[in-house]
């Protein structure tokens, strides 16, 4: 007889495999920390498995946790401290100098508020990019998350590891203090080609292949941006890492709001991952990206908030929503974007994308997947009725509306009640972290 | 020794008046239904004015309801049901074969599911535009909402009044029927200029005129709407209705989309208030309104959710995030459409535009307004921390933040229970109705 930590049952199954295969009512069973079985509920299902734990998921949909491929996780520190004016404005009298006091401590506890919100909200794995990362990594570990990490470089002193051949090093030795945990995984993380020397750039390429890692780096985010790169390498943003050889399916570059025609078809014949984050780029003034454009060329597409003090918010459900609407105006067409594609980038095509991180799969329901998981209440007024479920998660519901989540075969959201992170504690030392950053 | 029915102290008081008043801790006494004294709170307060109930709002912000100045509310039903296809083929082929069927029965249970997701989402106010519209008008009363509703004209056959001149009938009804209601009034719906003849919409006009009420029509929503009018009139739709002599404070505008300059010169010019419906306008592939620039010729421009076929919920929080960042990206500046206008937008300014439908103004809280009022929990981690409470109402809150609603000085949530509403038996109803639509 077979044996399982825990059966889920009776709620609609969102695989988001390729087929889009929906089980109702389905179940998910887990074992050591991995999807061992999906599929249709019936009695003998229970009676085969005999699992030691049995959760009902009745007028629930489950699907996997969703990806938030980029955030600054401790910017929660800022959220709301700073909106509605330039950005050079914001950046320089506001961001920067807030930033510059940066300690260790406020990462730890920045990252720890925004895991329970993450958490809180259906996100169980995240990329992230920031200093002090050691801190981030901790606070992640605690919160029983998975974490791509990876400290930012660039050409100037930072609060953290000082300069940067010392940021070189840090980096390095993150990525073997985290190579064999479960969870968290380091990476490496230029800033952007407005902060990175080309020499820079090809030290963190040097070293992200020395470690077979993927490469993160903010990328034509702004036509200031580009305009910079043309007067200072006289190539665009793209083309200038093109050169550098930093294309290739170990990149992971943010924002792509400012592409010309040659920058995409690179993009895509290098297996470049782009990392859509539409809120930030609206709230920023930054422009919107032209993801369809991206999709039909076959570039892979995925989604992140961005950080707190540009959003402000880490739902991804709202920037599901959001990317599902946006397009459709800008192409005045409703087709575009259909609620089964961002879905897909939100789960399947995230996990494939951070894939390189980790043996096992990530981002869907399926037998030997990893146990990440959220399970969703339809129970609420604005998801009745429920004629598609698929739609209802793109369309309406809200990380809010999360009942459960698992990560890597762990509960740590039951019943809306965080079991890995003690809000009270984090609550009151972000207020004492708040008070010290009105004064900077 | 003055006495009040409820005293509500110990939170921030955003009171949205022109003067962005914020009382921290702040406390509203509400005696009758009227909001009778506001301002920052001492004990005293208490002891003089003596209240029969007091709420701790200790943590929360309390402000006015949230006023969704266009919707339909029972389109609940259909939510979902149709997304990510054409206009037309989601009109002919799901959405007017399934209106075909409507019944009272139904417009009267999808309206309640839509006032317990209004209520639980913070909006207190809607202004409704559908069939059986006595219905809304039934189901809204018994929620303890307010709402304006007004029977949808136009120049075929309708499932409720049968030929046009029923329904103006039919509407003339409706208004006197409404017309001492506490909460509830009925005005003029002609539905737009392609579906009412320059006849159709004189003689609603002369209805409004004649019973003092306000118009509310959809206009200039999409392009094909603009086209079609130039080829048949002449003019495009603004200026046909200018022409037919109905651009006037009395006129509500839902949409206004597709504008060019000398539309938003009239639209200004003669007073007429434009409802922004952005998410509806994205997910449809209709376009963005130019709302700043309605905003920089005067334009009164104010917010509605559309209907839940497409958009597909009734979030009034969701609007105004959509709202105040996509501005942003479509003029590549941060600084329009800030926080504190989109907020006003949603209250005061939504209970200017719909006030001369009560003799007491609505949407502020100032000592004489009507108690529609709602109170917001701040210590959710995505609430974490808390330098501008405007932005977070804004950028970051969203409806199920709402912890308490009142309507009238009455409650109508409370620690998110709804008081007004069986909501089982509502999703007993709408379940029903729904596998009817399924079939259609």
């Amino acid at each position: 007889m077979e044996r399982v930590d825990c059966l889920i049952r009776g709620g609609i199954v969102l695989t988001i495999d390729d087929d889009g295969s929906l089980w109702e009512p389905g179940y998910v069973a887990v074992r050591g920390g991995i999807i061992i079985e999906t599929g249709v509920f019936d009695p003998s299902v229970e009676a085969r498995l005999c699992p030691k734990e049995v959760l009902d998921a009745t007028g629930c949909v489950i699907m996997p946790g969703l990806i938030n491929c980029h955030t600054h996780a401790a910017m929660t520190l800022f959220r709301g401290l700073a909106d509605d004016m330039p950005l050079m404005k914001w950046l320089q009298e506001h961001i920067f100098p807030a930033e510059k006091k940066l300690k260790e401590e406020w990462v730890y506890w920045g990252t720890k508020l925004a895991c329970a919100e993450m958490i809180m909200a259906g996100t169980t794995c995240f990329c992230d990019m920031y200093l002090f990362e050691q801190a981030v990594a901790r606070a992640a570990d605690e919160a029983g998350m998975r974490a791509i990490i990876g400290e930012v470089l660039y050409d100037f002193l930072s609060p953290n590891y000082g300069p940067l051949e010392n940021g070189l090093g840090f980096t390095d030795a993150l990525i073997r203090e985290w190579k064999y945990h479960p969870r968290i995984r380091a990476v490496v993380e230029p800033h952007a080609v407005y902060t990175c020397s080309p020499d820079t750039l090809r030290q963190c390429l040097d070293l992200a292949e020395k470690h077979d890692v993927p490469m993160i780096v903010h990328l034509s985010e702004t036509e200031d941006e580009v305009m910079e790169c043309l007067k200072r390498y006289g190539r665009r943003p793209v083309q200038h890492l093109a050169h550098l050889g930093l294309l290739s399916p170990r990149l992971i570059a943010a924002h792509c709001v400012e592409l010309d025609e040659r920058d995409i078809s690179a993009l895509a014949r290098n297996g470049v991952t782009v990392v859509h984050n539409p809120e930030s780029n609206l709230k920023l003034g930054s422009g919107i990206a032209p993801v369809p454009e991206l999709l039909r060329c076959g570039v892979r597409v995925v989604l992140g908030t961005d950080g707190c003090a540009s959003n402000n918010d880490l739902d991804m459900f709202g920037e599901m929503n959001t990317c599902a609407k946006l397009h459709k105006a800008v192409w005045l067409d409703p087709t575009v974007l259909p609620a089964t594609d961002v879905l897909a980038m939100a789960t399947r095509k995230a996990g494939k994308a951070l894939g390189m991180a980790w043996d096992v799969p990530i981002g869907m329901i399926e037998s030997g997947c990893v146990a990440d998981l959220i399970i969703v209440d339809l129970e609420k007024p604005h998801l009745i009725p429920c004629y598609n479920p698929v739609s209802h998660m793109v369309y309406t519901a809200r990380g809010s509306d999360v009942r459960d989540v698992m990560i890597d075969g762990r509960w740590v959201l039951r019943n809306r009640e965080l079991i890995t992170i003690d809000l009270d504690e984090v609550r009151h030392q972000v207020s004492k972290i708040a008070a010290q950053i009105i004064r900077c």
